[in-house]
Order: structure tokens, then sequence, then C-alpha cells
């Protein structure tokens, strides 16, 4: 009945979950401090409206080359299945609906030739291009099953690559039920972490070994013409040497506080970044975005575009393809209304200027 | 029974509105940061007492060339007969008892003639002048409309105009019940949203261009003679072209926490907008006002009064006019304990030395 | 049963007391931010142990000439009997017996006079003196009245008055139970607060005018030879001129938070105090002392010694002369432990550079 | 069932225990504040990861001499029979197993002697060394019990004495149940407090007299020759003289919040401490580790190692030996996750400058 933010949806989809399907969504890693950190580091900034603007304006950008018509996508999320038997083929339909890019996971519940050819089926029939879609790397074990992947994702017409770098170690969370399986992975050897009593538990094992490196983005680009993202990348240094290493693009993100807790909020981040990569490249940023004030502020502090994540499977799990594309519009307008209520309605008025940090 | 303080009739009122009017009465946009934050930021502000003070005094101030016998106003809140049947004639007779100033909106459930055609009456009564009446103004669609409004206000005797310029593109909350209604509006068109998927949202659409905007302003400054005030001005710049503009009085406010969430309290707001303006027009300040030591803390900080909002609405649902009457002779007197309590009995005392942060 | 420190006899204490009573005592006026922050300054202060120091020495003090086994006194609280049948009289057995100072109150539900022979009687039992006896006084409207009360305290042999000077306005708080009253003031007019409509509040009335003065301090200070403590001053300057006017001693008080919400705690401000009077008299200090550790602070700050309130009433509540007695050992105990702990076995080793600020 | 981490098994726990053991083991001293703190400390603390590290490495220390497999090692925790039958037995077997070192209490439920030998037997079984065991000695009334403990834990086979000298007036908790009691002291004196109405309670009593002081370091420095290490001290200039004196290392403490209230956390203290002994010895620190992260952040800080207290109990309680070896070895994986994570696979690179402060 009464769905008109995506906190609504967020308290609505508890019921639509098994409770550990939920938890899993939900939780961060640790004490979770990273992942209030995420919320609470958007709800110290305030806001300073200039009155009386001309709201003449749009929300439309450009990345890597499409137009984008909001500054919003939907970041890779696994295992879209959990939320909805659709799971990304909804996803996709909504994003195309809406004109939203998306970013497929690796670990997607749905092949990653479906999703894009799903996404472009629908625009077809809407008569319009199909929306960015974006194809999300876990490295593989072994490079040939990377590889595999990357040109897989080029056959299928994804613009981009997303190199996740910071879950290499990420123990696995939820027990997966019948039906819903990494698909993409289908044949390839998935990581293990085992140790023997007295014996190494990580450092230094095979699992360690085959985390992301410096080289492996190296080969990458070597690998494939498609924009490379990183995303995971939160300090100065290594975003700079990321860019002289050859990426297109940088998501500043802590992986949703799911990975290693006392991370700061990509929102605390970000400025660092920028200043560091001095507008070499694109800055997008996750990890809390849940109404149109956050986007604001994301833009304000440097980021190009934001990526929501949880709230697509909340969406999914509430009302399928339909409160995904809701979840969008929502967003969408909570951010035209928030631009307008801060006098700038173009995202290039959206400087650091406008906002200040609140006392209490 | 027991209502000594205005937090007493916010506690009881719960009980006397329907659900969905309290919420509406109560809400704060977005997460409610803004809200909570118009309180906490009184909160955090601690008191610097004189020992042994001489208390004679008084609160009278002067403001737009008439007396008020306290810097306490009560501000527009559209709507009032979803707290009582009598709506804004009970409020417009407690403020005649009282004394008190009282600003009708736009959006009143009575029509603005009615309102001040009551307090006359009563103040004929008590054989002494009307309590000081004024206009809020919510700009329409066709400036026609807007002047047949500020015509029929300088009419019924209203002493000045106040502009609200931040509520332009708030989504209207309630669904009004039968009765109550925008009776000053009647055969006016009203705005809504409407969007197309993929179209434009707001940015753009006619619904932004009918947002007030400084050129509004410079034809209302034309259009009257009447004082004109500005309502949800909160920063440096805009309140000193305000000023140019020719405005008599600013309001800072940030309308309850009900529009843009991240705004910072006026509280924290006020010095810097006091500072630009360097005392050309007197600053009025609403949002979180409920008890005397509130008042203090917004005129040592430069207001020269303050006007309560929701407070009304408590009030008249436990009471009608006899409770918004005793909600006004509260806070008077919280107001005067404090000024007692504090060593300074005359508001000029009131001044940025007496305050300090508190640290917890 | 399970009573091992004066917050036990707090929590114990709601069910010995009607709920009018307890809420009477428990209160702080308006959102009780003072009452919250005088338990919370203590709350924000570390404590920097020496290790292994010695640990002979005593928690002795000297205090206008006489003795005090600790730097702890019971200070004044009007109404005991509210607490317990025997009231003033089973607080001065316990002060007694515990060899600490007592402050009577003007409004004790027992002659001022037979506290002090009570406690001298007892005394005598003990065979020792009777501990240092206060008496503070609330000036009344008329002179002689006050006076009445100065002469009586000297004859009944208190050695210092306290002058409270921050409750003038307060208004008064509970309905007192038959057999409970200001049995001191028998047949002197007690003011109120009245208003007309639309007449003077409290600024400019006669109870505004009859709160204490500088000039009824000079007065005072010529109508008695004992030593005058100015209770609930908290501000240098104001503390330097009453210094100037010839106090022996002042009370860095507010009133428990019961008076004006937005105090600061004396926790806050005592430092500021001393280096105003730079130890021309002694300083005092209350409001949320509640263990050990709570008067190290306080002292470290620069108290002599402190005053606790509330806590009577929970003891007295509780197990009456017993209760007060053990509750007085038990902050006396707790504070032993704490300068052991603390590597400071004596009170002039308490200094400011063993605090620091906790940071969370 | 789902044992995941050390809070999983203090969760559980509360279930394992009487009521009144659960709460002598959880309990701080006063109000709790340096308990909070304990873990508040490390929350504050954010974590800046580098990317993309090379992830070889080993989380392997020296100690005194010693090769331990992790920087984290079993504190002395009083009584573990109250928590598991089996006791320090169970505590001695897990640590041999996880190749982890424990540090026996004084106030050990099971005799040193056979503590060790247990220990050992198993060990041997495994056909590997010992893992280090170091005695913590409580000085007695009477130096000759002292030294008979001393000569005791040599014989032993201890490799260090832990002196802990913050505890000398902590006030015994919890009543031992039958069966429990302090064995290695039978047939010594234990102190105990009295204190005479009106006289000495504490400052100035045997008790205080036999707490420890520097005399006493001097001498236990000169009764052994085995290592020394001061457990409590925290004071940057304290810690100068400590190894002035000769200490071996120095085990950064506030007796887990359970002395003096008001302590602040070690996490807040190591870095002054570090500071003044410029590395003369190994600095230890305990309270509040619950997590990898933490060890991260207290080995970043200048910690050589970490112990834990409470978690011991809480795993003896849950599954004795297999719940303390399990516990062990939850703690090491995360701590090899953070490391990995963080992108500092060896402890020498895990510096301040990996850590900020959260800002919420
Ligand atoms: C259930 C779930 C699954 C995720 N799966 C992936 C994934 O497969 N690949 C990836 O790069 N990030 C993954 N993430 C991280 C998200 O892309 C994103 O960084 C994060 O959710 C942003 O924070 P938010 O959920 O607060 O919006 C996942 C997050 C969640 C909650
Ligand atoms: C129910 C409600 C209706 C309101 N209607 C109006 C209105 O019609 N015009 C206007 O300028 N402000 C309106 N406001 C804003 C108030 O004038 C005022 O800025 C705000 O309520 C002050 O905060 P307070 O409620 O915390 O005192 C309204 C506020 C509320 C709560
Ligand atoms: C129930 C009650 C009655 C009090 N009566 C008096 C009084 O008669 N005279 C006075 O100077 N202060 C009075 N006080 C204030 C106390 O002397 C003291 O300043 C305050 O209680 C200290 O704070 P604490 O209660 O947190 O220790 C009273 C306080 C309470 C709680
Ligand atoms: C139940 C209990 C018993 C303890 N017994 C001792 C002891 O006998 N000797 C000692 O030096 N410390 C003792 N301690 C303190 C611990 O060694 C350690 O400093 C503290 O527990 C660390 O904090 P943590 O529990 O948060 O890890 C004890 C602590 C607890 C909780």
């Amino acid at each position: 009945a009464d769905l008109r933010s995506l906190a609504d949806y967020e308290r609505r989809a508890a019921a639509h979950m098994a409770p550990e399907v939920w938890r899993h969504v939900q939780e961060g890693a640790g004490r979770e401090i990273t992942l209030r950190e995420n919320r609470a580091a958007f709800d110290r900034i305030g806001l300073l409206p200039r009155a009386m603007a001309d709201l003449s304006g749009t929300t439309r950008i450009e990345l890597l080359g499409r137009s984008h018509a909001a500054p919003i996508m939907l970041g890779p999320i696994a295992y879209q299945r959990l939320a909805n038997p659709d799971g990304e083929l909804a996803t996709a339909r909504a994003a195309t609906a809406l004109d939203t890019g998306m970013v497929a996971s690796t670990l997607s519940s749905v092949r990653l030739e479906d999703i894009a050819a799903c996404a472009r089926l629908l625009a077809a029939e809407f008569a319009r291009p199909a929306p960015p879609l974006w194809f999300q790397l876990y490295l593989q074990q072994e490079r040939g099953h990377s590889l595999e992947l990357v040109r897989r994702a080029e056959e299928a017409g994804y613009e981009a690559i997303v190199l996740t770098i910071d879950a290499g170690l990420k123990p696995s969370g939820i027990v997966l039920p019948d039906g819903v399986e990494a698909v993409n992975l289908a044949g390839m050897p998935r990581p293990r972490q085992t140790s023997t009593p007295g014996g190494a538990i990580l450092l230094g094992t095979p699992l360690a070994a085959a985390a992301p490196g410096w080289e492996d983005l190296a080969w990458l680009r070597a690998a494939t013409r498609l924009p490379i993202l990183v995303k995971g990348m939160v300090l100065a240094d290594d975003a700079r040497r990321a860019v002289e290493e050859g990426v297109d693009g940088l998501i500043v993100s802590n992986h949703g506080g799911r990975v290693l807790d006392g991370l700061p909020s990509p929102v605390e981040l970000i400025q660092s970044v920028a200043e560091a990569t001095g507008g070499a490249v694109p800055l997008l940023l996750d990890g809390g975005v849940r109404q149109g004030t956050d986007v604001v502020k994301a833009l304000a502090l440097g980021a190009r575009a934001v990526l929501v994540g949880r709230p697509q499977m909340h969406a999914l799990a509430v009302a399928g393809m339909a409160g995904a594309a809701h979840m969008i519009h929502l967003l969408r307008t909570e951010l035209e209304a928030a631009m307008a209520q801060l006098g700038c309605p173009k995202v290039e008025m959206l400087t650091p200027d406008r906002l200040v940090s609140l006392a209490g």
C-alpha cells in the first residue's frame, strides 16, 4: 500500500524474504560499524539551499561516453533470485523501463547473456536504446576463467568491466537455496578456505595468493578494450596508481560494509580520492544511498554518479520488476526535488559549498 | 488535568487527533534529521546566568511599528480545522485574548477575512486593539490570483505579507477530510506533480517554473505597500539580496523540518544571517520553539521574535481556543522565568555572551 | 538486601516513596538537560592513575575553621519528612554518627532548633563534638523574617549561613501531604505568583522584586557574624564580586538541575570560578555527586568539598537514619578507594593533571 | 550451533553460567564507563586499506625470546572453574592445541603446577614444545608468601612473571561456590577490608600498606631471574620508571574496566606509553579485544601483542576446552582476514597511518 520511499521498501521487505536471506542482504561485517557509518556519514552532512533559484535543469549526465537519465545506477548484487524468482531479469527490465544503468554481478543467478538479452528485448519494445549495462568481474582462480567471463561480457554487449577488488577474502555468507546458483561460473572451481591446526590460516595460502593484485589489473587492462572501473578502492594513493595503470573509472565503495568492519564511509573518503585523481577519470560511489539528498551529497563531494545496492533486493522482494522500477523512480523524483529545494537544478551546481557539517 | 508545558500539550494531543492528522502535523521530511536538529540545536546551547540581578523589566518588543507583548508570534499553519472544528477562529481568539501576533496561512481552513474579523470583534469586546495580524502568501500559478490574495489581505486589515519561499515543491501530504479545505483558494487552480515514464519529473516542468523566484519578490514588492517578510531564507547571501530588494523582515525557518531534510536548524544559521544583514531588517526565527529558554536563546542569537508552529495544533486539538490561549500563556510565563533566572529581565540584555555550548 | 552503592539506593527508593514524591525528588526543570548534564559532565572526565604510589593519607579537610572527616557534606534538602517520618532528625543522626557536615534547609520539615539539638544529643552520647551544622537561608519577603531565621540559626548553634540565590522564582513543585510543612516559617507569608490576563506575569512583579539581590547580600553580611556561603553562583564575575562583598565561601551549584534548564554542570564551571577567586574562599560543588570518583573529580577541579542532595532522600526513604548513615559510609569508602587506585592518597594530590577528557 | 565470532560465544555464555557468575565475569567497576570505553575506543578507530597488496605474510611474532604463532595471548583470569569444571586445565589444553601463550593467575582454581604440567603433557602428545606459559603474581601480605609463589612458578617452568599492580584494593566480588578456591594460596592469609565507625576506612590501613609499591618491584626484580612484566601501568612517566627499574615488558591494561571506573581505554593510552619507553621493552595491551580488527588496531598503535580476558570464560562456559580452542582459532582467523583486507600481511606493516578516527 504505502510505499513512498526506499525506506518503506526496506521496512516492507523483511516480510517478503526468508529470514536467512534477509539477514544475508542486510548484514555487515563484524560489529557493523562500517555499515552504520555508511548511513551516518550522509546524515551528518547538512545542506545549504539557495533561495528562489531558477529551476530549469536536468539530472542527465555523461558517463564513459553514454548519456544517463540520472546519476544513479544499479550496483552489482549477487544472486538476485534470492529476492524474487525472476532475479536479475526483473532488475534488467526495471533498469530498461527507467532508462537506468545496471551492473551485472559475476555471481548473478541468471546468465549474464540472458540479462543483457532481456534488457535489449524490452528496450526494442520501447523503441529505445538499452540502458548502459556493465559487467562486474570477480577474478577467478585461473586467469583463463576470468578471461572467459570478460569475453562473454564483451560478446553480450556489456559496455564496461567493473573489477571488484575488495571482496577476495570475504567469507561466503549464505547457503544458497536450490535453484539459486552462480550460473556464470558453471564448471569453474570455487576457492575455499582450509586450515590445518597449527598451519597457515589465510596469509600465505593459495586463497590469499588468488586475491586481486596490481599485476591482475595490468593483465585485465591488456585483455580487453572495454572501459575498466575498479570497485573497492578508497585511498588516494591507490587511486592515483590505478589511474596510471589505465583504469577508466573508480567506484569508491566499502562493499556496503560487508567486508572489513572499520572502513570509513565512501562519503568521508571520496574528496581525497577526487583530489588525488584530479578529474582524470569519473568517480562513482556506493554505500548507504537511500534517498535523493544522499545523491546530492555524493555529487557535491565529487561523485559523477552513485550506485544503489540493497534497495534493489528490497524492491525485488516486495514487488519484483515493478518494485525495482518504482524504487528507481522514487529515488530520481527525490533527487529532482532535492536539487530544486537546494536551488541547484543542474548537477554541476552541486558543489561542496552547498554542504555543511551538522553539529549534532 | 496536568498541562503545565507545551510538551504536555504535545503528549496529550496525540489522543485528540486522527492518526493521519497527528502524523501530518508531527512529521518531518525524509529521515527527519532536520526535524530533530531543530530541537537538538536548542538543547545544545547552555545558559550562563548573572547572579542576583535586578529583575525589573518586560518582554515587550517593537516590530514593524507595532508593539508586541512578548517576542512570540503564532506562525502560519495550514488547515487548523484539522485540529479543532473552530480552526483558525479559535486561534485568532486566543491570539487576541493574549495580545499575541498571528500569521494566517494562505491555506487556512477559514477565510482570511473571517479570521481577521473574528480577532477584531473580540478585541472590541476587550476594548483593546486587535493583535498584529499578518498574512502568509503562497504564490499561486497565476499572478492574478496571488494579487487577489494580497488585495484581500490588505482589505481585511492584515498588517504584513509573509512570503513563504521554501515549500513550493513540497509534496502535498495529507488527504483533507470533508469540510476542511483551502477556502481562500476557491476557484484557483492547484498545481500538481505529473510525470510520464522517461519524461521530466520535476526539473524543467511547469511545477518547477511556478516556484517563487527573485522576479516574483520584485513583483510583490511593487504590488503592495504592506511590509513584506520572506519566510524560509537561511543563507547570508540570499538574505542580503532580499534586503536590497526591499523586504521588511526575514523569517529564518526550515519550515519545521518539513521540506528539505538536511537543512541545519535556524538556530545554527541565524547568526550569519544577522551578520549579513547587520540589523537592516528584523529577523524572526521558527522551528522547534517549545519553551521559554528556547525564546531566550533565539533572541540572544539575533532574533527579534520567534514563531511557534505545531504547538498551536497541539493546543487546539486538546482544548480549542482555551488551549491555544493557555499555550501562549505558558510559553510567555516560561520566557519571563527564564529571563529572570538568567538575570536578564530585558530583551536587549539577551546577548550571545549569555550562551555557551553544552559539551555533552 | 543488596545496597552497595548510591545508585542501588536510588533504584530501590522508587518503591519506598509515593509516586508524586518520587517525581518531586527526581525531577529537573524543563527537558532535564541540566539534570542529565550534571551526571554526564562527571562521566566525561577520565582519571589518570599513578602506579604503585605510597598509600598513606587521609580524606580529612579543614573548612571554615572546622575539621571534616571527608570532603563530603549533606546539602540542604527541603521537607525530608516526605521521605521518612523522622525526616531531618534521621539525617542529623546519620550525619552525627558518620561525623559529616549537614546543611539544614529553611524549608526543613523539622524545626531548625530540633535538628541541631538532635545532633548535639547524639554527639554527646558518642562523647564527640557534633558535626558541622550549617543553615541554608531562603530570603523571606520581609527582612524581619529573614533576620529572625538567621538569629534562630545562630542561637541553635549553626556555624554558617548558606544563602541560596538561584531558586527565588522556582515554581513550587509538590503539594505537601498532611503533616509535612515548612515549620520554620510558621507565621510568615509565602510568596505566590499571580497574573492577570494581559498584565505582568513575573518581570516587574513583587515576586521578582523579592528575589535576592546584591543589596540583600550586603544586608546579610552586616546582620550576622557567622560565615556566609552563597549557593547557586556559577559565573566567575559574580563570584569575584561576592568575594569582594565579604562572603566566606561559594557553593557552585545549579540546584540539582531544578531551576533553569540549560545551565552547564558545576563541574564545567568550577575551574573558571576557581581562577576568578584565586583561592580567596573555599569552593564547594553540588549536583550529580553519586560515587567516590565524582568527589575525586570535583576536588581535582578546585572544589574543597562536595555536597550530596537527592541521595539523602533515597537513603532516608529506603532505611531512614541507618540508610543515610550507610549512604555516607559507602560514598566515603568509594572516595578512599578511588584516591588509592588513583595513587593520590591525600586531597591535595588531587590536581587537574590527574584528569583527562574521555573521547567517547 | 552458530558460533562464528567471540560475540557469539559471549551471547551464548549467559545461559551456561549461574547468574551471579555471569555478572561477576561481565561486570565493570562503578557505572561501567571504562568497561564501555574499552570497546568504544576500538570502535572509534577506522581502518585504511591498501588496495591489491601482495598477501604473503604471517602473524608470527617474537616475544621475550619465544616465537608466538600470533600476537594473541590468554590473559590471567582468576577462578576459571567458575566457567567450567575443568577450569584452567581446559584453558591450558586449548592454549597448547592452538600454540598460544597463556598467563596463569595467582587466583587460579587449579594449582599452578598442574596447569603447567597439563600443557606440557599435551604438547608432548603433539610432539611440539609447550606454548609460552607466564605466571601472574598478586603480591601477598607477607613477602615470604609472594616469594614462595614465584619459586613455585619458576619450578613449574613458567617463563615470565606478570606483576599485576592495579587490583590491590579491588573489593572481592563474588562468593565462590564450593570447590572453587584460590588453591595456590592455601595456607596464606587473605587481606580483608575492615573499618570501625569513625575510624580509617582504607587509606592508612594495613590493606593500603599492602598494595604494591615501587620497592616491591625492586624486591621482585632482585628475587627472580625470570622476565618480569608489569600489568596495569598506563601512564608514560610510570612506564619509563618501570623500565629503568628493570622490567622486561608492560601490559597496558585497566583490568578490563573492573577496578577504577573512569580510566581511559588502553587503546587511548598506549601510544604515549610507547613514546615514553621508545621500544625499550615490548608493550602488550588488554581490554575489550574481541575481534581481528581490534588486534590490528592495537598493534598499529604500538602493542607487540594483545591478551584476551573474558572471552576465555565465555568459551569455557559454552564448550570447555573445545570452546576455548575454537575461540582462539576464530580470533586468529579474523586477524589474518583483517590483515589481508587491510593489505598489511605482516605485523610490522601495521602502522598508525593505517588508522583514522571515525567521525561518528
Ligand atoms: C546481498 C549483496 C550482494 C552483493 N554482491 C556483490 C557482488 O556480487 N559484486 C560486487 O561487486 N558487490 C556486491 N555487493 C556490494 C554492492 O555492489 C554495493 O557495493 C553495496 O551493496 C552498496 O551498499 P548499499 O547496499 O548500502 O547500497 C553486494 C552487496 C549485497 C548487499
Ligand atoms: C501542519 C503544518 C502546517 C504548516 N503550514 C504552513 C503554511 O501553510 N505556510 C507556511 O508558511 N508554513 C507552514 N508551516 C510551517 C510553519 O509555519 C513553521 O515554519 C514550522 O511549523 C515551525 O516549526 P515548529 O512546528 O517546530 O514550531 C506548517 C507547519 C506545520 C507543522
Ligand atoms: C527534593 C529537593 C529539595 C531541595 N531543597 C533545597 C532547599 O531547600 N534549599 C536549597 O538550597 N537547595 C535545595 N535543593 C537543592 C540541593 O541542595 C542541591 O543543590 C541539589 O540537590 C544537588 O544535586 P543532587 O541532588 O544531584 O546531588 C533541593 C533539591 C532537591 C532534589
Ligand atoms: C573474571 C575476571 C577475572 C580476572 N582475574 C584476574 C586475575 O586474577 N589477575 C589479573 O591480573 N587480572 C585478572 N583479570 C583481568 C584480566 O586479566 C584482563 O585484564 C581483562 O579481563 C581484560 O579485559 P577483557 O576481559 O575485556 O578482555 C580478570 C578479569 C576478569 C573478567
